[in-house]
């Protein structure tokens, strides 16, 4: 794990974001709430913050000693979880086995690009082989995992990292995906050939034949903070796709789209089961939100989410400056990791470490999906007309809001 | 306060709902947590937990003995805080005080409707007195706060409760926002004396001045566990009007209301500033979710959110069954409290009680609305256009989910 802390180059430990100085080193919230309440405490906190029925923890699972022993040579945080649901008379369970990566950057980024990626292939091949060998069926990479994510600096050198869907980190996974019979979720920075080379933020789905099953591209582009990403790509023009495979239906509501509550709805109302959230963000901006909405997408919309953002600090070659009257600065903050998986009935896994790297295995029972929608019936209570009707005069220009005035708003209080 | 548990009685402490038997007497989540771990361990959970920033708890708010002591002589939990917003140059600071009600009922439901009202109306009387010498600008009461929450039943004498807009309940409330001069929102079971004597679930709003604002009908009805609330009344005819006080634009989401991203979503295309969310809800169905969907619903649409929901276990005269093959019984389980304020920026207030009544003042700059609708710029980039065509598309009847399907599905792994 790389140390150094010079210009360029990766901190992957200490991270120095706001809010954690005081408490460095604690790994995730349920490790240090575990560690320091009372086993009563914890399990009540645990009942409340991650939904399990009457505290009891959700099973664990134990996964063979092959991918135990490469997170141990490896230094990757490895936690396994199984969802409950119910058993039903005429459907057999549907149990997938869905897997999670997060990583931080493995060079730093002024070494030579075509170096970098190659060292990423390497970092994450050990992590991709505990999935394999723990027989995860789905795996899900990190946002724009085949590079550092460089674009809070505005320069266009970094597009070199782009590929065609069917470039090499594609083909670098599809051996895996054929190996282990997988899904592969692959998030990359592409570039449309067949479109004059335009950049685009896009996952590829391969196939656990190692066939491309297809792509999606990032629906909702943010101009936040450090991250205005429409300097490289703008908003995705493939919809809302479901992706049958051959295990269950999912979609892929990529990073920012997190906090857009109809994208979520988009890609349940199109028939997913499991959505994946592949990020990038930091601490200071976002860590408070990110307990929430994935959480919320799930529950509102009775599917499984899988949250995963990448970690620790990347350090780029020349300052820049962030629009807050700040000095310039070479880094954007803390990837807090923190990975998890999200169940439609609101329970939750406990989240991967904040600073290491991790693989979070799930087993979930896809018929919880449907058990859900019958018990809540929030498709049913939905008056999807209602909003149609809001969203088309909404847009209007000369749309006036449902507005009902006090009439005796500017009467003096007696 | 009734202690009594013979059956039709009100039992408000040592709630025997699953999951807190081991813990009983702990009042809140927040309290817990503080009172359990080291003071710097607290620091970094509550970063995490209600994104305060570095740590750094919200401002308490020092309130007039007056209040205080209508808290000790009472026994309801009052707490008080404040929101942080920035300074603007081209805008004043527009600072309101809210305030919520949570609250048991008073007597055994067996008690003469009369009577229970009545009662209802002395217990709510000195919470709303503390409110009003505390300053509230805007008050908001628990969902059908005149009355037990006896829709579990099915019985159609509780209809009996049901009062026009400017009944009974309204015009008590009329008196104390003249005298305190606030805007109070009183959610009640109303009969429309006007269309055939229907009732619905509604909540009436009273202006600083006394005079009624308007009203607004619960736009989504529960069916699940005990609560197919449709057995009394039918989804709200008054769209998502956003009512325009002295003290800012506010909407109101009814309970179920706020499992419905679209319908936070209206109230904030319709301009709304704060959306109060009156709710009856109960442990087992609900508790993990409730720390989610409100602050969600802040976070998504740039606005505050204050959720309300009542407290203690109802005991009702006639056992009644809950389609879920357990013996018939007289309550649905504990009413959890646990009210509190959610901020468009993902900071929110601890809650207040599990277990008491309690009132909770915030105080809220407004201009913090369109601070965060510019930084982080979620209407700019919502794509509205692109969800009015997916709702458009998924009514009809031909719909076809956009799915792409593995061409190698059914083909047999090697």
């Amino acid at each position: 794990m790389e140390k150094s802390t010079q210009n360029g180059a990766v901190k992957e430990e200490q991270p120095k974001s706001s809010g954690d100085a005081s408490v460095c080193g604690y790994d995730s919230l349920h490790h240090l709430l575990k560690d320091n309440l009372k086993p009563h405490h914890y399990q009540e906190v645990n009942r409340l913050l991650t939904g399990l029925n009457c505290g009891k923890p959700l099973d664990t699972i134990v996964l063979p000693e092959s991918a135990t022993d490469l997170s141990v040579q490896h230094g990757f945080d490895l936690q396994a979880y199984s969802f409950h649901a119910e058993k039903e008379l005429l459907r057999e369970p549907r149990i997938v086995r869905v897997g999670l990566i997060q990583n931080s950057i493995a060079l730093p980024t002024t070494a030579h690009f075509a170096d970098q990626k190659k060292a990423l292939f390497e970092k994450v091949k050990p992590i991709i082989d505990a999935a394999g060998s723990s027989g995860v069926n789905i795996l899900c990479l990190q946002e724009a995992w085949m590079m550092p994510f460089a674009l809070c600096t505005r320069e266009k050198r970094w597009c070199e990292f782009a590929e065609p869907v069917d470039g090499e980190s594609t083909q670098f996974l599809q051996s895996f995906a054929l190996k282990y019979n997988m899904v592969i979720i692959s998030p990359i920075l592409e570039r449309d050939m067949n479109h004059g080379e335009v950049i685009w933020n896009t996952v590829v789905v391969i196939g656990n034949h190692g066939n491309i099953i297809g792509k999606h591209r990032k629906n909702h582009i943010p101009r936040v903070g450090d991250f205005n990403e429409s300097t490289y790509y703008i908003e995705g023009n493939t919809g809302h796709p479901v992706f049958e495979t051959q295990f269950g239906k999912i979609g892929i509501n990529i990073c920012y789209g997190r906090h857009h509550p109809l994208n979520w709805l988009a890609f349940g109302l199109n028939g997913a089961e499991i959505v994946f959230n592949p990020s990038a963000t930091v601490g200071e901006l976002s860590e408070p939100m990110w307990s929430i909405e994935a959480r919320n997408g799930a529950i509102a919309n009775s599917y499984f989410v899988a949250a995963i953002n990448r970690v620790g600090t990347e350090t780029f070659p020349n300052a820049f400056t962030s629009g807050d009257g700040k000095p310039a600065h070479a880094d954007f903050g803390h990837f807090y990791g923190s990975s998890y998986v999200a169940a439609p009935d609101a329970s939750c896994t406990p989240s991967l470490s904040r600073n290491r790297d991790g693989l979070l295995v799930t087993d979930m029972d896809l018929n919880l999906c449907r058990q859900v929608k019958d018990k809540w019936g929030f498709r049913m209570t939905a008056r999807y007309e209602l909003y149609e009707e809001t969203l088309a005069n909404y847009m209007k220009s000369d749309f006036e809001p449902q507005i009902i005035g006090d009439p005796l708003l500017h009467k003096k209080s007696s």
